[in-house]
This record gives structure tokens, C-alpha cells and sequence, in this order.
């Protein structure tokens, strides 16, 4: 929701019923309908450039890397050898461009529904959108559901960076899309998936993580700051066949601003008001 | 700020000049000026009955465990036997009421220079407030800053829970200050101080570092999530005289929702966008 208050221009993301994020903006520089949803980029004062979809801030320049570098970053590190890596949504290339950073990785996958999107990225976005045109990587706008379906060890790590789960993401959240990421990945694969704010949104996360449960072995839940995102406080669930996802096993030979060694071991801490959510979480 | 929408009233908070925070109330329930500051309590649907001074939130139901329990647990708990303790400002007592979960506690000086805010706080905030009569507490409304002048040797643990370095509280921020903490503390004592939010006030985080440094032979500085303080990511910063705060040396025997022993230890981990801010940081 946009709204005047004389000279200023104010965005405002409705995060829930009952909270908003209001950003002061210079201008609107895109807005359009997509076949999926309302795209928009706008230049906040607080955080550079910002990309909504349906109304939600997805990402702003400045605080972009916390997300990216998290979701990215965890499980990659887990990994002692990640070489085919698979990225569900993040259109706009921030994962794909934190994971391409990993000199081990062979090849990604970049499976996002929107072809707008991944446009929109390449036009406003530079410092996010710069490795789409990588060799390595594959950019693909297609169903992600689709995209999956009879893929067979293929894949070392799985990046699900969906929007919230309503509408066409709602698949991504369900034991019938992580039974396929499954089979997708190898017999030492793993995957992740952000499982939205314990603050506001702790029923996404308890039904991710029960849902997860009912198809991996291993699934255990980190956290991390994202300051646009509903409450600042975000979760990020990881389903693997093999590894503790919680230890890693490679150190990162790149400059990052957020991920670190010991950011990794301590993300895992998790406290009781987020652990206590994990255990009422059933699968559905 | 107030605003009527339709049949819905929200609250704004002008967290930077550019960037907002609003929640949809159901009341205010209080509104005066104190001797010090605009004194707001309004019950908001998201996040329970909050606090606000001069239109900034300071406690809310919903996340007043993440700031009180990190602000209290983590200096207590680096001490191996904090029988004194002294709290700076938190009228509303909700760093007292975890303060005085440590049994090892004798007794707790809480010092605030609003009167006000200590009434309101009884008044609106039962579950916050509950400890402001324990016989262990000794609740003091003073200027916290001629309290402590020539105080020598008398606390394990000092607590400064300012509001923002404006007005009457900037002088929490400053090395003359610290300085008259640092010989109020015992000869293991230690201190914490909020320090602000990592992306909205890096500047504050920066100069209560330098300050502290110029003070204290250990300073380091923790982080947390803090869901209604701006940008949703908070800093705590610890000055020591013998103790690393960052290692636990006690456990704690009650119930908590956000401190645990391996939250203490993971909070020091800070992310290089944290840790380049306090190399930055100079005295001033």
C-alpha cells in the first residue's frame, strides 16, 4: 500500500493482519502484474532497492544478505562436497549467486515459476541478479513441481527459496514436494527450505518441520536476522539423507558479511520458544 | 502516531526518519507526560499490551522475554557468584523480575530516573512488573547518573537499560559514565548496556564499543532478535574486568524462553556486517 504524507512517499507491506512495515520510498520503478503475481520495485531511503511481490518485501539491497547468505551458505558448508545444486524459486539470484561462490559446485539449477521476476532481477538488481548469466548455472522458469517430478540423485543440495506458502508456493510447503526433493537428491543430498518467522508465522514452521520429518531422516532447524522480513527473526529448516546439518565441514574461502564458521555452529541454537514449536510440530 | 482507518486504529512508530512500525491496537489505556517523556500504553493485536516513550516501543508482551531474559542472563550467568546487582533505568522491571530468578542474588538495585514509568508498569504490566516489590529489590526513581557517582566496589553485575542516547539518557553512552560503573563494580565485576540496532543506529553500537574499551580491560559485544525494536536485530555490549563474558559459567535452574547455556555461547558469534562495525569503532 502506497500513501502520500506531503513530500514523502510511504510503502507499507501489510506483514500481518495486524502489523505493517512501513518504508519512506524516492519512487516506484516497476509495477506490473505477472502471470503469478504484482511485481513491484521501489527505492527506499532505508534499504536501497526493493522488490515486492504481492505486496511482501522479498528483498531490499540492504538487507539482502542475510538471507541469501543463510540460506545458501548452511547448507552448501554441510555438504563436504556439493558439485549439482538445486535452487526451487530465488529468481531474482541472490542463492544463485551466494552458491556459486562455492568454487566445488559444478552446476546450478535455478527452477523459478516467474520469468518476470528473474527479468525484473536483471534489470534493477545488478549486485543480486550477476550470476544469472554464469556457465554454471541454469536458469529454468518452469513449475518447480513439475520441474522435480522423476528426478533421480541428481542433486547434492536443494535450496527451496519460495514466497510465503499461499497460492502457487502453498505445494512447496507439503510432504508430497519434499518426497520428490527426496528422490532428487543422492544418497548424501540435502535440502532447505525457509520456514518463514516463529514470531508470526510459527504454523508454517511447525508444519514444514513436521512435514520434513515424515520424509528425512535428519531434519533439524537454524535461525537468522532479516530485518524486512515479518518481526526481523526468520527460520530456515533443513531435511538431509546423511550429514548433521548443524556441523560444518567446509570453510567458505570468500568474503561474506554475514556467514561465518562459527555463525554456522551457532545458528543451530535454537531458544525453547522456537525448539518448543518444533515439538507440537505434527506432520499433517 | 495514531491513525483511523475505517474501524481500525493503528500505532506508528517513526523508527528511523524513514522507516516505520505499525500495529493495530484495540485502546490506548494510558497517555501523559511525565516529568521525562511521553508515557504510552496501548494493547495492540499482534503483540499484547505494549509500552511506548516519547513514540518509541519499549516492551511489548508478545517479545519482552527476548530483551529482558538476553539483557539479564548473559552477565549473570559469565559471573560465577553475582550476589549484587545494579540495574540502570528499566522501570518497568522486567530485567529485575529475571534478575531475581538467579537465587545466588541478594539483592538488586533497580535506578530510573521516571517514576512514572515504574507506576505504569505495575499498573498495565502485571507480568512484567511482579518483582518490583520483592523484598530482595530496592527500587530507587533517581538519575541514575548521581547514583552511582562515588559508589566504590559495591556490584558483581551492573545492567544499563537505557532508552535511546537522547536527551537525559545519552550520558549512559558515554566513557565518564562507564567509568564511574567500572569502580562501582567489584574487582570481577562486569557491565552490559544495550547498544542499539546493528543496522539502524551502527553508529551507537560503534561509539558505546569505543567508549567501553576505553574503560574496561574485556569488551565484547552479543546480539539477539528483538521483534518491535527497529530492524528487529539487537546488540548488547559487555565490559568486564576479569571474566570473558562470552563463556557461561553458571547454569540457570529455572525455565526460560529465549536464554539457554548454548544461546549464551552461540550470541557472541557475530556475523563479519557486526564485527567490522566495532574495529570501526573509535573513542570519540
Amino acid at each position: 500500500m502506497m500513501e502520500k504524507r506531503g513530500n514523502e512517499i510511504w510503502l507499507y507491506e501489510d506483514q500481518t493482519p495486524n502489523m505493517k512495515l512501513g518504508l519512506r520510498i524516492r519512487d516506484v520503478l516497476y509495477n506490473r502484474k505477472s502471470d503469478y503475481q504484482e511485481v513491484v520495485v521501489a527505492d527506499t531511503f532505508q534499504y536501497g532497492r526493493a522488490l515486492l511481490l504481492d505486496g511482501a518485501f522479498q528483498i531490499t539491497e540492504g538487507d539482502e544478505f542475510c538471507y541469501h547468505e543463510m540460506m545458501a551458505h548452511v547448507p552448501l558448508c554441510a555438504h563436504p562436497n556439493p558439485r549439482h545444486v538445486l535452487i526451487v524459486g530465488g529468481g531474482d539470484g541472490g542463492v544463485l549467486r551466494e552458491v556459486l561462490k562455492h568454487e566445488c559446485v559444478e552446476r546450478a539449477w535455478l527452477v523459478d515459476i516467474d520469468k518476470d521476476v528473474i527479468e525484473v532481477s536483471r534489470r534493477f538488481f545488478p549486485g543480486v541478479s550477476c550470476e544469472l548469466d554464469n556457465p554454471r548455472a541454469e536458469v529454468v522458469a518452469q513449475d518447480a513441481l513439475k520441474f522435480i517430478k522423476g528426478k533421480r540423485a541428481q542433486f547434492d543440495v536443494a535450496i527451496i527459496d519460495s514466497t510465503d506458502p499461499v497460492d502457487f508456493a502453498e505445494g512447496l510447503f507439503r510432504r508430497e514436494f519434499y518426497r520428490d526433493v527426496f528422490e532428487a537428491l543422492r544418497d548424501d543430498g540435502l535440502c532447505v527450505a525457509q520456514s518463514e518467522s516463529p514470531f508470526c508465522m510459527a504454523d508454517v514452521l511447525s508444519q514444514a518441520y513436521g512435514e520434513m520429518k515424515a520424509v528425512f531422516p535428519v531434519v533439524k532447524v537454524y535461525w537468522g536476522v532479516m530485518p524486512t522480513y515479518p518481526s526481523g527473526t526468520w527460520t530456515y529448516t533443513v531435511g538431509s539423507k546423511l550429514y548433521d546439518p548443524s556441523i560444518p565441514r567446509r570453510l567458505v574461502s570468500f568474503k561474506t558479511r554475514y556467514y561465518t564458521f562459527d555463525v554456522h555452529r551457532a545458528c543451530f541454537a535454537l531458544p525453547p520458544f522456537i525448539s518448543g514449536l518444533l515439538e507440537e510440530g505434527k506432520a499433517i
